[in-house]
């Protein structure tokens, strides 16, 4: 594989996905922070299943969805490695800016979405999803008409981006990908380096929990409440802290009094230092392999 | 000239702008609330003047920019009469949405700048630019590359869109066009048709008021409060109440200690209940024509 185009100003990324379009290619987005894993690889493979001749894969660690308290400085930074496995993976565009350029001087609009960011990640980590949903449609502004890959890892981001697109008529063609776990069923993320072996062991619990709740939405439950025990009961005693673990509305994420035919479990926990996110879709997504 | 084609529904609309691209022309996009005049149609011209070979106009009384005490529901509605207007000045797209159509239900997202909007119509009027800025982005999405043409009358408005464009880097290349005047110097305004025949020549003393500051600041007055103090004093005794007259970075829309190339003097006043604003740029614009 030749390597990827790797480009730094906004006005050269536009660029060149205007001419990717131009050259009658059907462009791919996959906006990551980098520190790339097998499967930020699977959302390059996905976007072109999704139709994508070209694909341009986005690094910024963008410091507008980090408060001040978490890991915006210690967040892996991987560049040669990701553009090695970019190439490998045979992606177009690396589009890699500096923070300036995404922020100039003078910089002060913000793009949110109410409703579905209002629980879950967005009650646990206040302005992280506005500060998503701002660099996010900056990177649709940038990149013009695609279909752009979401790991469906982040579920709420995910149906937030969703939603941001809808609402605003943004030429984004959103798609999101399913979860690409670990050997034992802890989901890809850039923050599981941050695990010590041990630690690694206990976030498999995790998994396991959303394997219970699979089981209880098996054998009848249809209870939001109990299901969500039935994973916490897995859950708790294996993690350092649970911030929430809880059955919502796969589309919307408010609360549901009954599981009709589908519901998304969503769990975060802390592991040491590491807080971790995962989730399932009841009535639609199989459990977690072991 | 033939009639425009009259489009209601946001994939109509962005289908046949980029249709227009696709035939090589550059898309001018006119966003209005209607109620057309004849500073509307000369934001047509400048659109075309500006490199647009064909000229979307946009039609929406938009509901996120009223507060429920203003006046959106007796907001004038002329959309026939708007149909002839664009038809004689040769629009080649009228885009003319229902609510519902642009805002559907389930919608949550908002567009926002802060700074530029922190003063003047962003205080007397809360969550107005945001409703502004929300709508004004979805019909740069809608619309795709253009290049958008916005009267300086509103200028914080003109500003704030300028500013949001830049910083969301959306493809709309954003104009402000100067002010057009009725005789006497009264700045075009929908809102103009609600001034009885008395409060019509009341008026005119914003615009005598705006004369004064040009004539101050010609006659070496730097200092941004005597500047406004001297357009006060035309303007507060032929108004009915003033909300605000102000000099200010032209730009930036900060106060400023002094005036040195440039600066811009704002006003907001009621005559009767009609709310009018107008603005000039001092050591740039042309004092209002009497």
């Amino acid at each position: 594989m030749s390597a990827p185009t790797l480009i730094h100003a906004p006005s050269d990324f536009r660029a060149a996905c205007e001419a990717v379009r131009r050259s009658g290619a059907r462009l791919g987005l996959v906006p990551t922070m980098g520190a790339l894993h097998d499967g930020h690889l699977a959302l390059v493979r996905h976007a072109r299943a999704c139709g994508a001749g070209k694909v341009a894969l986005t690094i910024f660690v963008n410091p507008l969805q980090f408060a001040p308290h978490e890991d915006f400085d210690r967040y892996p930074r991987t560049l040669e490695a990701d553009l090695a496995r970019c190439r490998d993976e045979g992606v177009d565009l690396v589009f890699a800016p500096g923070r300036d350029a995404m922020y100039p001087p003078g910089f002060q609009s913000r793009v949110e979405v109410t409703g579905v960011t209002s629980r879950f990640e967005g009650a646990h980590r206040p302005g992280h999803f506005a500060g998503v949903t701002t660099v996010v449609a900056k990177l649709f502004g940038l990149a013009g008409p695609c279909v752009a890959a979401f790991g469906r890892k982040d579920y709420q981001q995910w149906k937030t981006i969703e939603r941001m697109a809808l609402d605003l008529d943004l030429p984004a063609d959103v798609r999101g990908m399913d979860i690409v776990r670990e050997a034992g069923g802890l989901a890809m993320s850039s923050r599981n380096r941050y695990l010590a072996p041990e630690e690694r062991q206990r976030a498999l619990g995790i998994a396991e929990g959303l394997r219970r709740a699979h089981a209880a939405f098996a054998s009848g439950e249809r209870d939001p409440e109990r299901l969500a025990a039935a994973a916490l009961a897995e859950i708790g005693p294996r993690v350092s802290s649970v911030d929430y673990v809880a059955v919502a509305d796969a589309d919307t994420l408010e609360p549901i009094a009954r599981v009709e035919e589908r519901a998304v479990v969503l769990v975060a926990a802390r592991i040491g230092k590491t807080r971790l996110i995962d989730n399932t879709v009841l009535g639609e997504d199989a459990p977690p392999k072991r």
